[in-house]
């Protein structure tokens, strides 16, 4: 806001001008041309002092300025300018102080600053559904439908006081930048007690908005919607703004007197990590997993959260939903909700996201791919995010997140919609370590065979070291110690791609319900009937308070190159850490 | 750089590794399935010790690392597991203390910090011309055509030292991100001292590139160019790394076991402000302004600089060269040069800046509209650059930049390529005012005359208040007072678009030559034989130790709606302050 405004006399004649309270006037006599130019032919050579009474203060509306002129030794005025003056209030107001509640006049809403003493206002991108036959998120129209559409919205209010109506032809005028304008929407409630409209004032196609004086103490509602995620080529932060017009005449545009501004920032999407506590499993219906669903949906049991079953209608054939969808959320202190990130990837359950979670208070985003062919990078199975962590004394409250990239050389995959907490990508997390030793139970395999298959060996040796170079890097970049790091038995082949194929289902890729574990059953050689490898887990997992279920998964998922993680997807609740408490 | 390295052990036998000075290696013989798997039943459920010897140390090219296992009360091993250790040393090598040499192993070469303690690396795009045949700048190809293009490029070396081979297989990969791929641009030079060539060997379509291992102590030199300008969705730093992979067996993918990374800042374009010593004046030779030019020249000869013409033939009837081009430099701590903005305007002289600017160590930079269609505010008339001011304790060294808009609602102009000084637009700096008492000297117009003319009056009122506010705008972002400000007579008449049209000769639109004015002649009332608005500029101007030269531009470029500021642009030298000794 210019709490500075230089106003200029006409001498001899008193100028009429509105004033808004909180500015400071400014009209520099002595710098006049009056001075230089006129008075000094008027007054015969005299010097010129000037008289200023106080400008007008709350609760008048109405204050008159004189600046007299006097002759150097007279007493009596020469020459007088005037300034009539009109109080009004007026201010664009948000909830920069972030507790839910539009307060009035933060002298810090024009800004953002983050943590927990940080102000500025927070915006929420109005990427949820409120009524069904919509066949895209609410913010793809400059459309609101649903009154419940304005809870998602953050508030913004218009205050003003001062006189019944504003001297003729003076305007108050909302306005954002062109820049801006793909990145907020603004609406307007027309009658909010009877019939109401909502009317689409700033955004898109529309980059002002006339507002209506009424006079006396006002305070028009406006609510205001994210339009775009912060991404690498956007920060996130908007402005809107006020300014009040002056009038001149008819044939004179309109001049700026007074601009108050509010800055919002966009809410970033926000992964959550396998410690946050579950609200939904996700998993396909497919021909051939009936005993799979079952055996998850037992596991669910066991936990605090449901089941949600994706029917073929919509999978037609694709199992894969780890890697078609990431769950996360987003949050402003007025509102917060579940949001899905859908993949490049598109496969067959392309339209799940869509069709079955984009709704009330669950939103949608997707991303196209950075570069093109989509790959298998592409997959969400690549993308994970960490517990929160510190490394090297810095602390990442919402964790860090882990994009799988191939070394060196390959293209990178397509990056979540930013994330504050986002990082350079880290090549993937695999808790697996190559058990060169462990076995396969089988009819047809034993023990002594795997061990004196010499190529098998050496590509287990192989991507062993494929892990130990991530391990590295993960204890590097979320500041893990050896001890932090469980390793369990895995055993891979190379497939003609050279790329690692589970030889065993790989009890990595489990999923993790709070205190539950569901880990593919690894059908490991048994040792009075109880397999060696599930023993050797539960001995890992079991003395940390962990609870194995081992769920099998061979012929429906696993056979198929997966596993239970891969075939399922969990929405998580959101950290209890506000995302703007973070010190980036 | 990755410090830690996981290896692992194979029991009852010993493992030959290369291993980088400089880096930790860890083996845990603990956690290994040897002890888990295998030791407990070969060792009869004994607990097993292990000796682990130094690790190679600087000097020693190999050395044995032997890890022995005992039983719980024995004395003699009963197992052991080797590893064979070939030492190299290999660094990747900038001049990341930014002294212009490149030292050894920077600790710091893998990040980049501001400010005057500040490290890591700096590259220059190479956008000027070293031969002439060529039709564009030298980082629009992957190609060298002259030893001086090297010079444009910061030098990296990469250090290798160790055995006169490595062990069978492994290899040594420079290589960069598909996102770097089209900002960097890497050369080698082959047999650099008879009949050299230069070898594009990463950026684009060129991820990766082996290095050839030469033995004993090598430095392999390579020339790297900045091929984009940092801008709103490029922050300028790019990563160069070098990994050494591991050989296992022909089938089988090597596997890096060491990274090093460098890290460029890609150097801003940088304007200069009218007070930084002047080099050359540019102007257009038109039909029509032989006196101009010839006062021009006069003017340029009492100072330090040089006078450029841009002849019909190049400027095909387009005097507006300030509107065309912009004038900076960039600069890196090896080399530094001018380089021209284009402007997205496209006038008649368009091809000025390619044809005649661009040159072996002048470079050039093109700038799209933003927004669709160009507008008179993609004019570079438009953009400016305060001098150095600090606002509210926070200093910019190198001024910030002044765009003009619209009030309150066309599109903003395109912006320039991205400069750390930049900040949001400001509304354009205009030190003039209206000297509602101004007269005009003509045989036709009468001062009377003037006074009389009510609208004429009532428009200067309106501009007078457009140039209040932007006053007002000024005063805050720059952090000025009205004592820095100093207002020169104008007057101005409304188009049929509501514009301003300098009613006068517009003095404001000067140019300035270190201590000297080229002022727009006025033309004002004569007192004795004098102009008075000359008098009354020089009476503000010259006791500041301005020299104001009044030059003639009425028939040549005021009658066009310009002055002799729109009618030349001036290179100036860069600041002494260095850019990178900023903290932003």
């Amino acid at each position: 806001m210019l709490r500075e405004r230089t106003v200029r006399l006409q001498y001899g004649s008193r100028v009429e001008a509105v004033y808004v309270l909180g500015t400071h006037l400014w009209t520099d006599v002595y710098r006049s041309p009056y001075r230089r130019a006129r008075v000094t032919e008027a007054l015969h050579g005299g010097f010129c002092r000037f008289t200023l009474t106080t400008v007008a203060t709350q609760g008048s509306t109405h204050q008159t300025v004189t600046v007299s002129y006097y002759e150097q030794e007279g007493n009596s005025p020469i020459d007088q300018a005037g300034l009539f003056l009109t109080a009004i209030e007026l201010s664009l107001d948000v909830d920069a102080d972030r507790d839910g509640v539009v307060e009035k006049n933060n002298p810090k809403k024009a800004s953002w600053t983050w943590g927990p003493e940080g102000q500025g206002a927070i915006l929420l991108v109005n990427c949820d559904r409120e009524v069904p036959w919509l066949s895209k998120e609410d913010c793809k129209d400059n459309k609101v439908y649903s009154k419940n559409d304005l809870k998602d919205m953050s508030q913004m209010i218009l205050r003003t006081k001062g006189p019944d109506r504003l001297p003729a032809g003076y305007e108050i005028v909302l306005y954002i930048s062109m820049a801006d304008s793909d990145r907020v929407g603004v609406f307007y409630v027309e009658n909010p007690f009877f019939g109401q409209r909502y009317i689409h004032i700033l955004g898109r196609q529309k980059l002002y908005h006339v507002v209506k004086y009424t006079g006396g103490s006002a305070e028009l509602l406006f609510f205001v919607e994210g339009l775009r995620f912060p991404d690498e080529g956007f920060p996130g932060l908007v402005s809107i703004h006020v300014s009040l017009l002056e009038y001149m005449s008819e044939d004179i545009p309109l001049t700026p007197i007074f601009t108050d501004t509010v800055v919002f920032r966009i809410a970033p999407w926000i992964m959550t990590p396998n410690i946050l506590p579950p609200v939904s499993v996700y998993v396909c219906c497919m021909k051939d997993n009936y005993l799979f669903l079952k055996e998850v949906k037992n596991l669910v049991e066991k936990t605090n959260c449901e089941l949600k079953v994706c029917f073929q209608y919509i999978n037609r054939g694709d199992r894969w939903i780890q890697d078609e969808i990431e769950f996360g959320y987003i949050e402003a202190p007025h509102k917060g909700f579940p949001v899905v990130l859908d993949s490049p990837r598109d496969g067959n359950l392309k339209e799940f996201p869509v069709k079955q979670l984009l709704g009330p208070d669950f939103g949608y985003v997707a991303r196209e791919p950075l570069f093109e062919p989509v790959t298998s990078l592409d997959s969400f199975g690549n993308l994970e995010v960490s517990p929160p962590v510190t490394v090297n004394g810095k602390t990442y409250p919402l964790g860090r997140i882990l994009i799988g990239s191939s070394f060196p050389l390959c293209r990178p995959p397509t990056h979540p919609p930013v994330n504050e907490k986002a990082e350079p990508p880290l090549v993937r997390a695999v808790a697996g370590e190559v058990a060169s030793l462990g076995g396969m139970s089988s009819k047809r395999i034993t023990i002594n065979k795997i061990l004196s298959n010499e190529s098998l060996v050496q590509e287990n040796q192989y991507f062993q070291r494929c892990l130990d170079w991530n391990r590295d890097i993960l204890k590097k970049e979320l500041g893990l110690t050896e001890q932090d790091i469980i390793d369990l038995p895995a055993l891979f082949k190379m497939d003609e791609d050279r790329q690692a194929i589970a030889y065993f289902p790989n009890m990595v890729n489990m999923i993790v319900l709070d205190k539950d574990l569901g880990i593919p059953k690894p059908f490991g050689p048994q040792i009075e009937e109880v397999c060696c490898l599930e023993t050797h887990v539960r001995s890992l997992l079991e003395p940390l308070g962990l609870c194995c279920t081992f769920v099998d998964d061979i012929s429906a998922y696993h056979k198929f190159l997966g596993e239970i993680h891969c075939g399922t997807n969990v929405r998580r609740k959101p950290f209890a850490f506000k995302w703007w408490h973070m010190v980036p």
